[in-house]
């Protein structure tokens, strides 16, 4: 199949012995450190008190703790993983040869289990401390359906109740996405829905809504805010989700070194930055130790430009503008995006240690549109075999590019990005891009301004 | 988790220089040959002449070879089987440990590429033969579409034209699948069609059925039999697709080695026996040699209980009685299976090794309901993660009641099944079941009486 030296295998596997023990938190080591997390009653830094109403104790000592650059996984926690993980570190020769490019492309895959993504990585660990601590029931929301399944999971292996508001664009684009959920005894609500105060407040402004990943946030944390025995939990753009999602790195870390093999570019898809986050965190943090001088380039859909057109504020997490601020690059929560596929990147906003990190120089960014992302998704499925998620095809289409190149200058480099997903149940946006109706809209200046209007007066 | 001994690893990945180089053909060791296959209208062996018009010339060489025990996998077979092999060989322990039983349960699973399931193995290798002999079309036929997935995904690496003539109750299930192959770039018909005088023949008799394989085969057979530049290929049944199918089997044999793991039960559902076969390859040859006294258990659905009700006699392979006729155990070609979810398994016939060995007594054969079988399917997804393809799942069945039968006894047995796929494109099935609006029926004697009627009058 091809000509070049293939003394890397296909797919590198970790042993078990060799997967990690440890979450690797990025925070130590950056030179200027995210601006706290604001009470948006008080404005001032929030306190543990001031989360414990809505989230873990644990996943709240860890979304504050700036200091510890490891957290040991929890033994349950990896036995868990083990079922599942490692996942493959693939070299993918064959797209190689189809670029006729010199560089040489790696891909971590995290879409082999049952959820199709990498969100089951800090599901199960948020269910474990949720479980320790006594909690017996969880609310969250899901975009496109990947973290909603995730936690289902977690949630059906640890006993645990589960109510997922599902943003309602995506509950109809994927209405087997829901069944799996329910299959893991979850109980889907398409949101906004009337069940919540922020859900009717928003369908009395916006009754067509498709919704949002803010709304659903906002309904989410009603139900369980407050209670005693529920919480919520979220997905990505925490910190703690970030830590846990660093169990990717870490093992594409191992793997490379088994091979002596060291990552000029490093490219993940964005939408709250977990992927992202978790597969750039040991490169890195040898970057801002002076050990290597890796590219990283998160990329975005154009129709939901949080790094490239967003701006560097503080900021609401949810559309219901109840939850602590945090300083983020971020298009306002009352951004609410064009119709696009990739669910799980119509966030407004973005984790604060990875805008800290684009913010200081560290990081790139750049945004593809639609049809772009699902041609290169499309190559790569005709030549990798694996159909990838509408998400993950950004990074794809980034890798490409750069492989291109390559092939331009001659360059040998090598690539790394996240295939955080498959695309197994996003089939009705491939069917539109098939047959060449997939829409395309990116947001004018004046829906930006809007969702600008919506920034809180905080500096 | 668990308290039982965990040296051996949740799940064990062979090397790529340990993947096997040889497929393994069990006939040279079978004590009694299978039947020669018949032509249709000689009733005289088939010669190769004979099959060259429908098939491509390598596959007809090892579908009549009974000598060679070992096939040499090509080398840009290889290369394609290790973007997504080894299949990782998974120790249950979770399910283990729900069910409290001192067995030991290991699971070989086939579902982590995009097809879903274990047909790309021979999907690959078909089209490898058919584009040496310089075809540049294929024709199919696809059930519950996992086999018409995986051969799209092969043609198009190989850049072959394909059609597949999909069950028409299968498509209407699963229009996700339709799409997959699409995005893949094959063309797909929903069978019977009136693209052919098969199809066409078969909606007049019964103008609302939701057709069958046995349908589908004869309209992919009539678009590519006697034309020169196009051959029709099948993805089970056939003994050049078991032959293919024991990369599972020697890839189980070799990883079980490893860690000194000797299988006492050895379990896998059976449609067209490909995936069976294929599991069981090395095993039976060593229980055929007196090297070993492994069980070995079929299941099937009991809609459509080809071993368990089923006869041993010459039949057609496809309902347009087209093919040559093969000695096998068979509910008779003219047998429409009830509505069920495992549309892989909806096939009247059997592979005649498969059919010798059970007949000879070197393998058991049981059916379940759907209802059963979707139970534990549930129980499966739950525990060990993976949800689990409705036609695997018969599998999974059996393997609980084994691990049942093991505490009821005390016995530490070794049980092995086969997860052949996933359930991703099967949610509609398991919505049903969710909702206990799942049709359970078996086929009452006049039912088979009727199918039997359909039996040639050959001995």
């Amino acid at each position: 199949m091809t000509s070049k030296n293939q003394e890397v295998p296909y797919k590198i596997y970790l042993t078990e012995d060799e997967l990690p023990k440890y979450w690797l938190n990025m925070r130590p080591d950056l030179p200027n450190k995210p601006a706290p997390m604001l009470h948006p009653g008080t404005l001032k830094p929030c306190t543990p008190e001031d989360l414990y109403p809505v989230f873990c104790e644990e996943c709240v000592a860890q979304e504050l703790n700036g200091a510890d650059s490891l957290v040991e996984i929890p033994e349950a926690v990896r036995n868990f993983y083990r079922m599942y993980r490692p996942s493959p570190l693939v070299r993918a020769y064959c797209l190689e040869e189809i670029l006729d490019t010199p560089a040489k492309i790696y891909y971590k895959f995290e879409g082999s289990n049952t959820s199709g993504s990498h969100k089951l990585n800090s599901a199960i660990a948020q269910v474990y401390y949720a479980k320790q601590q006594g909690i017996t029931a969880l609310s969250t929301e899901t975009g496109a359906g990947q973290w909603g399944t995730a936690l289902a999971m977690a949630c059906a292996y640890f006993g645990i109740d589960l109510k997922v508001f599902m943003v309602k664009i995506s509950s109809q684009q994927k209405p087997y996405r829901k069944a799996v959920m329910e299959t893991y005894g979850a109980q889907v609500i398409p949101s906004p829905s009337d069940t919540t105060a922020a859900g009717r407040k928003i369908l009395e402004a916006m009754p067509d809504t498709g919704g949002s990943l803010g709304c659903a946030i906002s309904e989410a944390i009603e139900v369980s805010a407050g209670t005693a025995h529920s919480r919520y939990v979220l997905g990505s753009v925490m910190n703690h989700v970030l830590l846990h999602q660093s169990v990717i790195g870490l093992e594409v870390e191992a793997a490379m070194e088994k091979y002596g093999i060291k990552p000029d570019v490093i490219i993940g898809c964005a939408g709250g930055g977990s992927n992202l986050g978790g597969l750039i965190a040991p490169f890195m943090s040898k970057k801002l130790k002076g050990q290597a001088d890796t590219r990283f380039i998160a990329v975005e859909p154009a129709s939901c430009p949080s790094f490239t057109r967003g701006r560097f504020a503080y900021d609401f997490g949810d559309t219901g503008q109840t939850t602590p601020l945090v300083k983020m690059y971020t298009l306002g929560s009352g951004f609410i995006p064009d119709t696009n596929h990739a669910g799980g990147l119509r966030y407004h906003g973005m984790n604060s240690v990875l805008s800290q990190l684009y913010h200081d120089g560290f990081m790139e960014a750049r945004s593809y549109r639609q049809n772009d992302v699902f041609e290169a998704a499309s190559l790569f499925a005709r030549s990798e075999g694996t159909l990838p998620a509408p998400e993950s095809s950004h990074a794809i289409k980034a890798a490409i590019d750069e492989a291109l190149a390559c092939k331009e200058s001659g360059e040998e480099k090598t690539i790394l990005f996240g295939l955080s997903g498959t695309g197994y149940f996003d089939m009705a946006a491939y069917m539109a891009y098939n047959a060449g109706t997939l829409t395309d809209d990116i947001p004018s200046d004046e829906a930006l301004a809007r969702g600008f209007a919506t920034l809180p007066p905080v500096e």
